[in-house]
């Protein structure tokens, strides 16, 4: 896939660009740095052309266009009218857990995690369990067992799962809808990564898992798979009647907050996006595979396990001796930019998070400057 | 102005379009039926050209181009760094009184006033009181006074006032700011219309009151005056640091609401859409003596005060004798949607809202037709 010169990359606006100076190379945040889809830029482009910038009216498109996609990409067919437009996951995981918790509760969630999964808990008012996942960062199900026991309120799972990348498996989720089932704890499952799953990995909906509707709530977006972070738009998707009418509780105002052109650009990217993401699919599993080379020539004490999904790499750099903190010495010596392990919970200490949805020229470099400032 | 014909505004997929059948003229939301400021369709075209969709990092171009336009069009000026984005005005009133308010506490507003300001106070879970405006719609101040003095935790202040289109007065103002130091209670501004003051009128922000910015904080947006509802961006402005300080406690993840979009569209109107925003003042004046005339001649039943702000005509159908709600007539048998009185509050009875940011002949037609169904 083509990538502009950094030059050009620089005259982006947006945080992966403008949070350090000229001489870093920012591999932290979830920002891509192919360009968007040609049908996605199209309808951009045509709305401005249009002066068509007011309130967003998302359904019924954005349900149409979802279902389609996802009927199309995982076999999940579902109603376009059970989804409810958000103006981003985060906002949708804290709006459902100011409905589904008191103050008392617990929320429970797997570290190492995507670090707001520690905000959202909080920022609803009510409080956080980590039950971490096990050494092979999988979903941890005695451990979950004996959380869900004591009847916490929520679980907020990550599927696929950032920053490690794991895609959890037909049989794992299934075994978590018979705990979610068996105690009572409502499962609000993140597949923003969902349209990232990565050739030789296969994604499952959570609520395609057979009564799964009944305790789960499921939010997507198009914004990840086709870098639309800016543009303000997810969807909140329900499989059963109970949490259909939570949603139904959400605040009136919270649908005037999702991005107009967000809804236009995810339209376009579930409806028409399909071969542009069959290119992204290839372009990241190449810049995996290199990754991979790359690391196990320069940068031998560094380990990893290939993600399955999303385009961050979980790379455990405890082996280099260098303290808690590997991404300052990254960023310090070697002008690289990558996430602290330790934003993702204590278990990140000694770990870092790489973007790799770059060119491989940029990752060629980005890896010889890191190799250099270990050395 | 430039209007395009109906058939092509009807290619626009925002709320205004999409809400009502084709036979429906759209005369209730508050969306324009004008193009794009030049400056900001550049800006938008350019950055979708660079595929510039990832997140927003607002600051510091947000507050200098607010600032910038604060200090020029109204002598106003602050510290840039006093601004923090949100993704609109209401998201960053809910989230304020988030941090002022208890359950217990009271939020004090004055309707006739634009709906969510009745959401606001519940969907942060503290208690409305209501304080209306006087029969001239103007604040009333001893009513305020009465109610302060039982320590309300905030009043939300909307200046120019949604939907009588009165702009308060200086000395109003420093009346208010009176109050609220001596009462102890904090003010919230929604100052999202100040950019749509009409000649004749001037705006004054209430921040540049003296000893407002130690009870005050203001929220302003280009999205009204620029038709950007849909892009998700508006602007916190503190001016003093007690109220900075509560501004640095929102939750982490709200920065990250902000539209990216948004951002850059409002920063190329604060800072390059002065001369398009006088032709629109020309615009919009002409389209309010039009509607003065229209209405004398067509509907002399109907009263209104021309606004001296805002796009939105406050129309007291009262003399017609059609029960409380001839929003109901005017759609049903005029097919033209204006917004019911009573979403402003109950004094909103027998009044509805009607929006005339569209061309001449729109405009004529709306009036027509209302007058038609009153027959
Ligand atoms: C797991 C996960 N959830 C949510 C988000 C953020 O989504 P949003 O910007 O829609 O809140 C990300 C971003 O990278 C993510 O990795
Ligand atoms: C007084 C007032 N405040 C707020 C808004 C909405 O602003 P936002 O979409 O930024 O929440 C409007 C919209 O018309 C308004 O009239």
């Amino acid at each position: 896939m083509h990538v502009d010169p950094l030059e050009t990359l620089r005259g982006r606006r947006s945080a992966k660009w403008r949070t350090y100076p000229d001489d870093v190379l920012p591999l932290f945040v979830a920002e891509m740095d192919y360009p968007l889809a040609p049908p996605v830029a199209a309808a951009l482009h045509a709305a401005v052309d249009a002066s068509d910038t007011g309130y967003s009216l998302a359904q019924p498109d954005l349900g149409v266009a979802l279902a389609g996609f996802a009927g199309r990409h995982w076999g999940w067919d579902f109603d376009p009218g059970a989804v409810t437009a958000v103006a981003d996951v985060g906002v949708g995981v804290v709006e459902l857990l100011r409905l589904l918790t008191r103050p008392a509760d617990t929320v429970v969630i797997s570290p190492p995690v995507y670090p707001p999964f520690f905000d959202w808990a909080p920022e609803a008012g009510t409080r956080l369990l980590e039950v971490p996942l096990t050494g092979e960062f999988r979903l941890d199900l005695p451990a979950l067992e004996a959380a869900f026991a004591a009847h916490p309120a929520v679980y907020v799972l990550c599927n696929p799962h950032n920053p490690v990348g794991r895609v959890h498996t037909r049989e794992e989720l299934t075994a978590l809808v018979r705990l979610a089932r068996l105690y009572g704890v409502t499962v609000v499952s993140d597949e923003i990564h969902a349209p990232l799953v990565l050739p030789g990995a296969e994604f499952t909906p959570l609520l395609s898992i057979p009564g799964a509707g009944e305790v789960a709530v499921s939010l997507l977006s198009a914004s990840k798979a086709f870098n639309l972070a800016g543009l303000k738009c997810a969807a909140i998707v329900t499989g059963g009647p109970a949490l259909a009418a939570l949603v139904g509780r959400l605040p009136p105002d919270v649908r005037w907050r999702t991005g107009h052109l967000g809804v236009l650009a995810t339209v376009a990217a579930f409806k028409e996006g399909d071969a542009w993401l069959a290119e992204l699919h290839a372009e990241l599993d190449e810049r995996r595979a290199q990754l991979g080379r790359l690391l196990s020539t320069r940068l031998p004490g560094v380990r990893w396990r290939a993600p399955e999904a999303t385009y961050l790499a979980w790379l455990d750099c405890r082996a280099l001796g260098r303290d808690d903190e590997p991404q300052e010495l990254f960023l310090a010596k070697g002008r690289v930019a990558v996430e602290p392990g330790t934003r993702f919970g204590a278990a990140g200490a000694g770990y870092v998070r790489l973007n790799f949805a770059t060119s491989s020229g940029i990752l060629d470099e980005a890896t010889a400057r890191m190799a250099g400032a270990t050395g």
